[in-house]
């Protein structure tokens, strides 16, 4: 099997630990004759910067599957599961002193500094029956709508593109990545992944961080893969 | 002279011709125990994420010294000027079909695809006085207040890092690094430089883009002088 393009988490999957970007991984990213689709739980602006600086085409689907882009100058293409998520937020207001990540630029979806106990919220979420999910990707708390996904995400841009999300090969490292590892062609998860991506996972890589992604990248292009 | 930080243009400056990330210019930038400032014609969030990636202290100067962030989740310092750049846009819309650049997330001044004749634009300007100038830093035309620029941008952040602008080296291409350049302890433009900016400056390099930021840093390093 020949894949046509590669879907990949940013945070911990093409960076440092520190999010700092892997310049292996950037430089290894920019030769492949490919496209590559960044998918992050970050806002399109940071997606698109990133994209921009490797040196990819602008493909990007953020806020988890709620923002998508398919280049640079294009219009976004937004979700509008918003005011669900606002009326999550506004329950647990209640119980916990929260705080959000980017409250201007974010379209879809809010995003809490992990000061506060997601299990509990969770439990406290149960019986209120919001249309939405809590997720904690490591470097956010989210609160999301339980319609969208990097998943959802994926079917959006592959279609834009001409493909479908079984030609994409998808790497990542949180529990965010599980739908589109599970979706795509072939999934692979960094040695610094959840429990819960590398399940999805058909192969899960030695090294961790970017490290990982070059494994993976390599591997797959020696293999005449990609 | 010991510089105490360095101050510097993204885009041509530490990127390709392209806009991609010069990779060695990232890595030699996240080795200096100095704090590195961005300086951008280009939206905050651009400026931080161009910082995260390259694994900075997310101190940036964006919109050209309009938008000011001393880290990354500290409230931005915004200039009030968008009004008087509104005028200028309505008044310039008479004569041209323009577009703007991130419409939503420009807060103090207006970038314009380069598709219009700028020393025409300026003449026709000229008579309405306003408070505006209107500069092209070759990736956008800019409406700009001509109360701000990056040394005003430079002036501001330095004094919230208990720094003044002698003690920075600042290296950059374009006309609206120039300013930037003349009141920094040392002013340096790489070779893809404009006329203006290669004038103001006390050095330029022999290099272009990200290979003359190289050659500026490492060239100071091995003189003791950062």
């Amino acid at each position: 099997m020949k894949f046509k393009a590669i879907v990949l988490d940013i945070d911990g999957t093409i960076t440092h630990k520190d999010r700092r970007l892997d310049l292996r991984a950037a430089e290894l990213l920019y030769t492949l004759d490919i496209p590559v689709v960044l998918a992050t739980g970050n806002i399109s602006c940071y997606a698109q910067a990133a994209a921009k600086l490797i040196g990819l085409g602008g493909q990007v689907i953020a806020e988890n599957g709620g923002v998508i882009l398919t280049g640079y100058y294009t219009e976004p293409i937004v979700s509008d599961n918003i005011g669900e998520c606002e009326k999550a937020f506004q329950f647990l207001s209640k119980y916990y002193d929260l705080t959000k990540f980017d409250p201007d630029d974010r379209k879809t979806e809010i995003a809490l500094i992990r000061n506060f106990d997601m299990g509990q919220a969770r439990v406290l979420l149960k019986e209120q029956n919001f249309e939405i999910e809590i997720i904690d990707t490591k470097y956010a708390i989210h609160i999301k709508s339980n319609k969208i996904n990097k998943s959802t995400g994926l079917k959006i841009i592959s279609k834009l593109m001409g493909l479908t999300p079984v030609d994409f090969v998808a790497i990542g490292d949180s529990a965010n990545d599980a739908e589109m590892i599970r979706s795509a062609g072939f999934g692979i998860a960094v040695a610094n992944g959840d429990a819960e991506v590398k399940k999805a996972a058909d192969n899960v890589t030695k090294a961790s961080f970017g490290d990982g992604t070059v494994e993976a990248i390599e591997h797959l292009r020696s293999k005449g893969q990609i």
